[in-house]
This record gives C-alpha cells, sequence and structure tokens, in this order.
C-alpha cells in the first residue's frame, strides 16, 4: 500500500478520529505526521503526550499495514513511549521500523521529532498481534 | 484535592480536550471513567487504544495532583500499557495506585475494566516527572 | 505444583545458574526470594539491578508453570522493570500476581521489597509466551 | 573512555561478576558481547534470557561512561525489553546507541543479535539516572 492507499484506507475506517497523516512509506519505513494546525495544542503550541501516544500506535499499524495490506483487525498488544523533550510549537513527524514483522506478531520502532528538528521528542516500541486468518 | 476538584481543576486546564472524568479518589487510590457514550467509539461499540492511553496517563496525572495540589507542570516522562482483553461495550474504569511518590518522580499503576467486568482491560505503569519548584 | 515442586523442578532445568528460591504459592499469588548471602552484591550489601531482573522474570516463569503444570518451554516475550529504590542490604522478596492467564500469553505482574520493607525496591511487568502444544 | 579503558573500568568495579566485554566505542555506538563460551547456556546451546538483560543494562551502562566518563554512580531507573527471536548458539553482540543523553538522564537503545546475523535477537530501552554531583 502507497501513503495514498493508507491515507484513503483509514478515512474510512477511522474518519474523523485520526489525528495523523501518513506522508511517505517505501520497503523499510514509514513517515506519518501530526499537524500542529489540526490538533488542540498544550500551551505553547505544542503536541500534547496523548497525541503523540496515538501517533505513535497509528504509524506503526500504517507500517504492518503497508507490508501485508488492508487488514483492519490487526490490534495493540503493547506500547512503550518514553518522552525525551518539549516538542517544538511545530508539526511531529514519525518515522516507523520494524524490529520484527513476523507470521503472528509485529514489533516497530517509532521515533518521533518537531518538524526541522534532529532531536528526538519521543521514542515508543509497538507491540501488534497479527490475526492469523489473514 | 477530591474528585470534584480534580474535575474543575481538568476543565479549567485542557477544556473539551479531555475524553475522562474522575470519579473518586481517597488517602491509596483514584478511579477515572471514560463514558463510551462520550467517545468516538470502535465498530462493535469499545473504547479504542488511544482512548486507554488517555485514560490511563490522566489517571495517573490526576492521582499525583490529589497528592501534591495542582501544579499543572508535572510531565509524563514514561508510559508502558499493555493490552489484555477486548473492551465490552460499557464505560471503562481505571484505578490508578502508587508504585511510588517521591519528591522528583512518581511511579504509578493503572488497571483498567469495563464497567461491571472483574477482568482487566488493560494495565498501564506511569512514570512522571514532578518540577522541583513546587 | 507446590514451592517444593517447583524448585525441584528449577534445579533440575537450570541447576546452578538460578539465583532465586520459591517461597510460598497459592491460588492467587507466588512469592519468590534472592537471598543476599547466595548472590554476589553491590557494594554497600544490596542486589543488583540485573540480579533483580533475573527474580522478576523466575517469579513470573514460576507463577505460569504453578498453573499450567511443569512446561519447560514457556518463553519471555517482554520484561519491563521499573527501579524504585535503592534495596536494603538484606533479601529481596518477590511477590507475582497474574495480569491475565490466557492460552497463548501470560502477563504477570511482579513487586519486589526488601525482607522486612513495606516500601518497594522495583516493579516489573513480564509477558510471557505459552507454547500451544501443552 | 575507550574499549580498553571501559574493560579495565568494569573490572575492577564488577570482577568476575561481568558477563560481557565491551568490543568497540565511538562517538555515536557501543558494542558489546556476551561470550557463548563463557556463559552458562540454556539447552540448546543458546545464551539465557536473564544474560541478554545483563548485556543490554551493561552496555547502556557503557555508552553512558564512554561518554561522562568513569562514574560509578550512575544508575538504572527502567528498563524495557523485547525478546524478538531465538538466539542462535554463537556470541551475542549488543549495539547501544543514544536516544538522550542529558545532565540527569539518558536513554539508550540497545540492539542484540547473534554474531554473524542481521535479525534482531532482543531490543531494550535502557533509562539511566545521571547523579548531579559529577
Amino acid at each position: 500500500m502507497t501513503a495514498d492507499d493508507l491515507n484513503r484506507f483509514l478515512d474510512d475506517a477511522f474518519g474523523a478520529d485520526r489525528t495523523y497523516v501518513v506522508d511517505d512509506v517505501d520497503e523499510s519505513r514509514l513517515l506519518a505526521r501530526v499537524r500542529a494546525g489540526a490538533v488542540r495544542l498544550r500551551p505553547g503550541g505544542t503536541i500534547s503526550g496523548p497525541t503523540l501516544m496515538g501517533l505513535a500506535d497509528g504509524a506503526a499499524y500504517c507500517q504492518i499495514l503497508a507490508h501485508i495490506g488492508p487488514v483492519a483487525l490487526a490490534v495493540t498488544s503493547s506500547l512503550n513511549i518514553t518522552f525525551l523533550r518539549k516538542p517544538q510549537p511545530a508539526d511531529v513527524i514519525a518515522e516507523a521500523n520494524f524490529l520484527k514483522l513476523g507470521r503472528k506478531l509485529a514489533v516497530v520502532d517509532v521515533r518521533m521529532r518537531s518538524e526541522g528538528c534532529a532531536d528526538l521528542v519521543a521514542q515508543a516500541v509497538v507491540t501488534y498481534a497479527i490475526p492469523s486468518s489473514r
């Protein structure tokens, strides 16, 4: 699935509930973004912790969909997030990479940065269970 | 702070961004709730993973505020959540208990259940950094 | 399996590699112990972080064995440990409780204290995959 | 500190308690190794989970020492490890990289592979508190 395919799939499955968009996807990694203009910000214009958690979960989910196809039924089994620095008042961009893509389990490393900054805002390890019926 | 104090404080600080309410708080634990009628549900009428993550983060935050007073500046430093069972189509109730309440760091265990069910839907360990200026 | 059964099983499976013993087990929880006299201590006479990680992993493993029988093949899939306080120069006792015991996955909460102290030294959430052939 | 400096420091501080050696360290990453011939192996000749946890903790600790100097007092505050694949009957090599190196806190990503294999055996995120007196 391409970034466009993924965004259409997400629109159909989750509609207005979604706070991120997929920017790009290739063989090894996926980029997703939360637009600072599209979510309620914390005082100071920065993106909130729960929004970053949703971004990490969503980027991992999309990375899995991009490789196994539009299976809506993959479910998060755990998410460990470490908040590293206060975000800048800007979009936050997540990069997702597989630590493992198995038949029953996928584990994804997600690193988040404020757009234009090299330092990490947060890092997450997200584990998804993949339904066996696919 | 009582449950009413906490809900007023949250209304002032976060307004409509908040998806949970505090039900009760005493010396040792805090109860908070996401109302199934107040959030966008997953197909099947269940509460989504990101909403549970926000509940875990919020319940831990309120448990800390209840003990150190209305200091808006405590910030999440990490959140580890394990999803254990599919929620029922019902409210989800979180119970927060301290693993540690130190001067600089608080660590909170949060357990979430669908209302009326004994089994856990999810469990989280949430670490907050407490600003030294309080 | 009783505490004696578990200790005999561990002796056969792991021999001298093991640094903990099972103290007690009942329907809902298991107690295990690292003896301060049986491991290399840190300066100050306290038990090291890696020894506490081994205790958390072992207590979770034994809690699972106690309920599903002597199946040596359960394997740790993740372990999240938070170190909360410096241990006292004493034995450390772990209490393991199930967050979930499913057919394919068990998730165990492990809380560790220096003997005679109420405060927690560390807390861990340990996830084990259970082989389907049992 | 070089790899040789680190190994000498570890010998002095921990002696025979240590199961890993530092292979190499440069500006951005550190490599450490557990020798299959130097630890008690699991049936099948593979390195055990607790030994991998000790390796992750030690590689993170050395990565911090390499950058802040021989301060023995940095203490682990949390370690989250995900076991991804059964190790091969071979040495395991850990690569440690900073997610953050702050004044008070360091967060290190550690990836472990069986020597000669590209796939990850395990991944860990290790957080260390750095004493302010340095």
